[in-house]
């Protein structure tokens, strides 16, 4: 019989991922804040259910991806959530990027229920998921996280054991950390070029084999070139991942003076209603200061 | 008979530049402000001159690789310098990052010599230097870059032309920006990742294939991790560009808020003595930022 997966959350990432999951060939279930979203994947196999908690009843192993942890929270722990219907011994895989201290709340909570549960956030954005290619963060129990390989084989080419729950979203608060920064230096050098008067395409080419090279660089540099603001990754979610981040750099005393630094220009992104687009908008605050100059 | 090619300027850059002209069968002419620095190439085959203007008697090409703007001026203008002893139609190719203004100072000057004249700073430090892969940012005449191929193809790997004269160097300040910032990000990484219990080698590894890659997280978040602080690009120079970059940036009236916050946690290193450290030392300043909230 085919591994049964539910998976709660179907939007920008959650949707290619569950597809992966059924070109996989696992049996897979899902559920969704608003059903129509599912349509496409119920055309292609899936199988929706009413709530988390009927899902969970039917389910070897339970995969979310919502945004925020108040949203993971409600998924398992509200009156129809995931522990209300769990099956003794399910695993609970959350790939949502959450609070640390959520990830150990709601693990507790799962293995109360007789289940066991793993915190696996990702990177690598739309195309990523699409492509089957995110790098997954795990915390959890290596014999968890063992028996999840076939999951994470399915959505991601890298998965790396991080250490016990908390740690894959400790993990991938550093992976913000570092987005965060190098989308500011593309978005800084590129402005800087054209108010010198370079062509900003050339000087792309020119820098990117060397000691400045960096995904930010080739993806989101590009696309600041063209206009092109389409989310490969929200706005107001890195806004989300980076409170997240300096509230745990907070409660552990790290000054993180970049990190701040970007968020409080992406608050101005916020402010100018561009939290839907990409982060490559950024270049677009750092746009409107050198204009203020002028 | 052999191209002749005089290479001014004998440090770390400029000695294992001279090697690879050396291997690739040019006849090396070497001037540097301490003769002994030359006395390992002038055991391979390059031949001493006791002033930049004897040198250039002998030179088609004469590169140059020196720390800062003042040292440019002084290579061309000083009274021993390249434009008093320039033959007619030699081409100078500053490979030194200085500020734009001081490189078209110095074309227009050897030009007005009968000479000719590109900038061509370089990325990739060291060990590029070392391998002949560097990245070569040229600002002049296509015609002068044309002929100046056989030269960067011996250093370099990649030779982007940017534009006229001075587009070289403000190009290089772009890449100074990059690496500034992806120094940063790797820096506020790893801190956060020790201080929050993590290990920060499962980290680095976990994050390096994804939206989070850069050069700086390969090179020099290995480096941080052993505490190997030797020079690849030293704090000092780092400090140079980014002050030449800073000033470019204000007189057109670019803001910067991500430089110019990476250049003063950078005197941070610098008042803490750490100066000629690789720039990867930058995580020191961010790790007494931490100690000092305990």
């Amino acid at each position: 019989m085919p591994t049964t997966v539910g998976a709660i959350g179907i939007g920008i990432m959650g949707e290619p991922m569950a597809r992966n999951l059924l070109r996989a060939e696992f049996t897979v279930f899902v559920h969704s804040r608003t059903r129509a979203t599912t349509d496409r994947l119920c055309g292609e196999g899936a199988q929706w259910r009413d709530s988390a908690a009927v899902l969970a009843r039917s389910c070897e192993f339970i995969i979310s991806m919502v945004n925020d942890s108040p949203d993971v929270e409600a998924v398992y722990l509200a009156e129809n959530g995931v522990c209300a219907g769990l099956s003794r011994g399910a695993l609970c895989i959350d790939m949502s990027t959450v609070s640390p201290d959520t990830a150990r709340k709601v693990a507790r909570a799962v293995e109360a229920c007789g289940g066991r549960f793993l915190d696996a956030p990702v990177s690598g954005g739309k195309t990523g998921a699409e492509a089957g290619k995110l790098s997954i963060m795990v915390g959890g129990d290596a014999a968890d996280v063992a028996r999840a390989k076939p999951i994470f084989d399915a959505l991601g080419k890298a998965t790396v054991h991080c250490g016990p729950v908390g740690n894959g979203q400790l993990t991938k608060l550093c992976n913000q950390i570092l987005c965060g920064l190098n989308l500011l230096a593309v978005s800084e050098a590129i402005v800087f070029a054209k108010q010198v008067g370079l062509d900003p395409k050339v000087m792309l080419e020119a820098v990117r084999g060397g000691a400045a090279a960096s995904w930010a660089l080739d993806n989101l540099g590009t696309r600041m070139l063209t206009g092109d603001f389409a989310p490969m990754f929200m706005i107001d979610l890195q806004q989300k991942d980076l409170r997240i981040t300096l509230e745990a750099a907070l409660a552990r005393r790290v000054p993180l003076p970049g990190t701040a630094l970007v968020s409080q220009l992406l608050a101005a992104n916020q402010a100018a209603g561009e939290g839907r687009e990409g982060t490559q908008a950024l270049i677009k605050t750092i746009e409107r200061l050198a204009a203020m100059n002028r």
